[in-house]
């Protein structure tokens, strides 16, 4: 199927991946450009020519591309941490998954990749350039329609019940745990992300106090080799921290 | 809904937990016991007391439990592997995934949930007894309907054409490249797991003279945490190595 | 030079290494056994036959076997940390150092091993039986003669001053970091381990309160590989966190 | 003792470190700047100020520093690496110590470090420049005198014998095996660094294929934190690798 205006595309040249929409505009690196109209028409897998002769080839981006080129202005999740999340939660096709903080809405997209158009995912954020930002994010990649974005500060409950899984991204989530608790289907989980270990402890302190059993706490770490196959090493430089994970899941009684 | 025979569950005694099977049955740990059946017609989130008095609580398994309780007979992806591939993959709901190297079908097990009832999973397995038991492992949790198992070496080529993701669990993947590249929509991902780095250096080594792009080598670590709050730290051991994760995409000339 | 009752041995029989202390007595592996007076007179290096046909080889112990093989009734700081600790501490040959929490001597020996005969190491206990067995383990690796020990639990000061460095093991290292102050060179280091990161938190807190400058929180980690040239990998298991190290130096004023 | 010229000082501003001689010319950050010549006569943990009225604390650098501060040429090995090395290879005061791959000096220099007056360095290195640089490392910190510096590409054999220890830094260190055995007293330890995968595994066949037992295979991985006690964290990114650490031990039969 040719590739169109306003298609997603991963161009590679060789060293670096760019991800760029499709529309006819001059696209440079440092070293050649290329005028991206003469893609329109290509298919993935296609290799063009830049105006310097250097190789060009056009490669479909995946939901994994999607969430790291996010327009942002806030601190995104990492696909690592997505990965993981999207298991311990449960989330697949036909899920009502319910989270808060929207931020950048790199998660809320992954929520909805997966969720499908028979899920249903709810996102709050309490500032309107992030509403709005997200908004832009899910449109960009037609997600739009699986979300339901609420520009709302929670204070003492989510308007939801009975979703499949609630995950909280804010700065102080141990407010939200009795409203995560009271939104949640009885024994379905929590999911919780916050990048220090004094958030952790308070966290924890308050999520112990409630009817959660099974409490986690872990980090995901990934390192990258270099593809040499006569040289293999990993990269010199790794990214050594995004935040912790914490899990659990809801139960009736104490 | 109560919870009927066949459901299967999670059950919290405060310190483990136990992936079950409903049914009539005497479930005993290490300080307790429970009769099964006296959980049919309960409900996730539930607490039921043993027969000296401990407390159990019925959680909600999601996939994740699910992948990490598999019947086995092989090494199984780990759910910090398998997430990382769901996104890296860009599986989700509709997409056609095909597998070489069944194995117990834990991978596959996640590709079906994620696929939903519109995508498809394609699994190869070669040897008998791995086929049989991944098919015990998709029926057992539901997931088969949405799996075409195939019991058959794979030698020059898949039977499959314009699939969108292709993942190579087996000992030579270098082998399998040019039936993956056949398989493969152009520009669409390849994904490859190895325990070693001699593998990892022979794959790369063929990887790279064929026509894939943007190659990437990874590990994807997990680290614990104990969840208390006052003596907040990481757990002694970890699982230190599963093994390394190899990615490309499909181009139509080198 | 021959080997003489009382000497310390490394016996390596393939798979393992057990730390020995030469003596007439019958030695014991699961497959094996030998008279270990039949050692006596030979040298380092020399195989020797187990009743059984198995080879045994006499490696000599470094001072990091001695380390990780000292009589323990604590957790011991590992090698990894030790390491670290000597170079940034700057222990070397006549340097005097001042320890707070023997526990059972395995970083004293390693600082008594370093500082040589010119140099000192001083060390603060206040349980008897951690005084005593390390007492026992510095007796029995030639080293005490390097070492104060002193049975005294530290409340408002130490008695030395003037140290090149000092290092804290102690479970609220917060309450000696005054002392610490005191008994410190201008300008020289303090090291501190402990466990937890509220531990890492609290001590921090009053640290940046005293005049101490340059703070550094840090882990080291050690991940082995089986060593099999044709199927290289990291080993399953590692060990995940032993505690976290804080370091800092003395200035005169804040 | 008042600090004067030609001594090493770690000058700290409140955010870096900068390893300085003494002398007197003009010191300038970013902020601020200082004459060095006003530092004579003060002393380790004094506080002086800037031009602009910057605080600066004047620190005692440990090896530690030395290490990292020596004039480099190569990658040099990082102190993480080298406390782990000291420790296996059991370097202390009175060692004889063989290293090959002299390169900038850092492993000398701790080595010189920690032997003593007693003890000695014999290292090889086949470069020129790097053996003039390292010469001029080890005289700017006063460790030349218990160092053998040898401009010499070793082919067959060392020229010493009964050395404690080897340390091989080199990129074919699988040529240097046998000159390794030869020169280390039985039973002794060998120590070698080596960036990629590929020569852990080229070293490793050759290893086993000689009298040397005991072979391990690891890696030294730090993880800092950022020192704030109410947002405890680990900092962004970290060195992910520097290179893998070998260590065997000499056997007299195999």
């Amino acid at each position: 199927m040719p590739l169109k205006e306003g298609d997603h595309i991963l161009l590679f040249d060789g060293e670096r991946k760019y991800f760029l929409e499709l529309k006819p505009r001059i696209f440079s690196t440092t070293t050649d450009s290329l005028d991206l109209a003469f893609l329109i028409g290509k298919d993935y897998g296609d290799k063009v020519i830049g105006k310097k002769g250097s190789s060009f080839f056009i490669l479909k981006p995946t939901i994994y591309d999607f969430i790291k080129n996010v327009e942002r202005q806030t601190q995104i999740i990492y696909p690592k941490d997505i990965g993981y999340i999207l298991l311990k939660l449960g989330v697949g096709p036909g899920k009502i998954v319910l989270e808060c903080g929207t931020g950048s809405g790199a998660l809320t997209l992954a929520f909805a990749y997966v969720v499908g158009d028979e899920g249903k995912v709810i996102s709050y954020e309490k500032e309107e350039r992030f509403f709005q930002l997200a908004n832009r994010n899910l449109k960009r990649f037609c997600l739009d329609h699986r979300v339901e974005l609420k520009l709302k500060e929670v204070v003492d409950s989510f308007e939801e019940e009975d979703v499949d899984a609630v995950f909280l991204d804010v700065r102080e989530p141990w407010l939200l745990l009795k409203p995560a608790w009271d939104a949640l289907k009885p024994g379905h989980p929590l999911g919780i992300l916050v990048p220090t270990t004094n958030q952790v402890s308070h966290t924890l302190t308050q999520l112990l106090s409630l009817p959660f059993k099974d409490v986690e706490v872990l980090e995901v770490l990934v390192r990258r080799y270099k593809p040499n196959p006569e040289r293999l090493r990993p990269e010199d430089r790794m990214v050594a921290h995004t935040g912790f994970l914490i899990f659990a899941k809801k139960v009736l009684t104490p």
